[in-house]
């Protein structure tokens, strides 16, 4: 059984700059703690797990995407990315010369090197002249020829799998242990856990959740999210028992207060 | 049928200073109009309604609560309200001296007479003297005695209604007409319409009704929260058809982007 479009599959990969053999990227954590990368993330903990991708929707640059398919569960490639099937080749149209006070006036002091964000979009600036900055708005990683590193970890069959990964991309924070995924002949019922009812962004998600399994498994007409509150004595419970104490005026649910901004 | 603590109703009202008849808060646009206070509202529209509360809980004033235990629907009433059961008698205790470097290092110029907040409390600025300032923290209503024009407008009886406006109470934004509820033996079941999904502190709405529910209608054990993701053409997906065109750079559903932050 090989690998076609549209397939959900998790692989292992490590992407290196074919020319200086920089490790760019990387899911395995030993690739991490080898090249001494790990003080990236020193600020967080960070997990290492194969990547989950829907085979040929783009997900991975053409190259990655050509090279999988075809391949076999537990097979191991090397392949070579060139820029086009990269990440594009330089585009000389995408250096601009902006003037210095751009930067000034955000409190921004362009040196080499550095990152900056223009207009929303990433650009690196290339060199400092006399009031004049030079940006390149290319990818950094254009114009190269990358070489990747892959294994096909698995292939994800069974529906209910493919929903869960699909989650666990858009949710990433989401405990999918306890999230309870029901799947029907053309339905998927979501129970988001009580704890993770004010995760950031949950509503966002929640969106992308259904637009993706709206997309790649278009079976699923329906996506049902569903958030349950239990009658408990839970934290949110003493929150409201002070809240209905006779001291009226310091709470935040008291309608005199919310009334004001009626009358 | 008189009230009692607990019933859910419906009120129209006009509250007045007793002594300077100055209406502080209403229920009734035709008193808005009347006393020229529509202006308050001009940057919004503001809908006038009945202000449904439940009876003897503390979401009106004590002499408001007690006034209505014993009303009938449809009833009228007059009632003088004394501070200590409006917003309290005025504490001396609550007035503070502040030095005025406390508000201009916030860039606040304190003048007698404006609203200002003090570590999250609101506050009047009573006079400003030399690198002093008097804030007063008492209510601004507190100390005065206050006219109640009370009418009863409904009783409501059936569970669902009550449902309907307790999620009226905590999300006033949510269209009732398309929000689907159905109420079981011990179960509650709210079907948020697809246009309301990003409605802001949707999350934090949620509990709160949650929180009522469990409280003032306690044979409802468990209330779900159900948001349905239908497959259509909607604005959401042309957003994502656009995210899966060959042009990756820019597509910030791209997880050469997102899987930046992982190497």
């Amino acid at each position: 059984m090989v690998l076609k479009k549209g397939d959900f599959i998790t692989i292992n990969f490590t992407c290196k700059v074919k020319e200086s053999g920089e490790v760019v990227e990387t899911t395995l954590e030993e690739v991490v703690e080898k090249e001494g990368l790990q003080s990236k993330h020193s600020d967080e903990k960070h997990e290492y797990e194969p990547l989950f991708i829907v085979v040929g929707e783009g997900w991975v640059p053409k190259g990655v995407d050509e090279a999988l398919e075809g391949m076999e569960v537990g097979q191991e490639k090397t392949v070579e990315v060139p820029p086009d099937k990269g990440f594009g080749v330089r585009d000389p149209s995408k250096m601009k010369l902006l003037p210095l006070r751009r930067f000034s006036k955000e409190g921004i002091t362009p040196v080499p090197g550095i990152q900056v964000e223009v207009d929303g979009k990433p650009a690196l600036i290339r060199s400092v002249g006399a009031g004049r900055v030079q940006v390149d708005f290319n990818h950094p990683l254009s114009g190269k020829s990358l070489t990747y590193n892959l294994k096909l970890e698995s292939l994800i069959r069974k529906s209910i799998e493919k929903v869960r990964a699909v989650i666990h991309r858009r949710i990433p924070t989401l405990n999918l242990e306890k999230t309870e995924i029901k799947v029907g002949t053309n339905e998927v019922n979501i129970n988001i856990p009580e704890d993770s009812f004010f995760i950031e962004g949950l509503q966002l998600a929640k969106r992308n959740v259904a637009n993706d399994i709206h997309k790649y498994l278009p079976k699923f007409k329906s996506i049902l999210f569903i958030e349950k509150f239990m009658r408990s004595v839970s934290p949110g419970e003493v929150v409201r028992k002070k809240s209905s104490s006779p001291s009226r005026t310091e709470s935040s649910s008291q309608p005199q207060q919310s009334d004001k901004n009626r009358s």
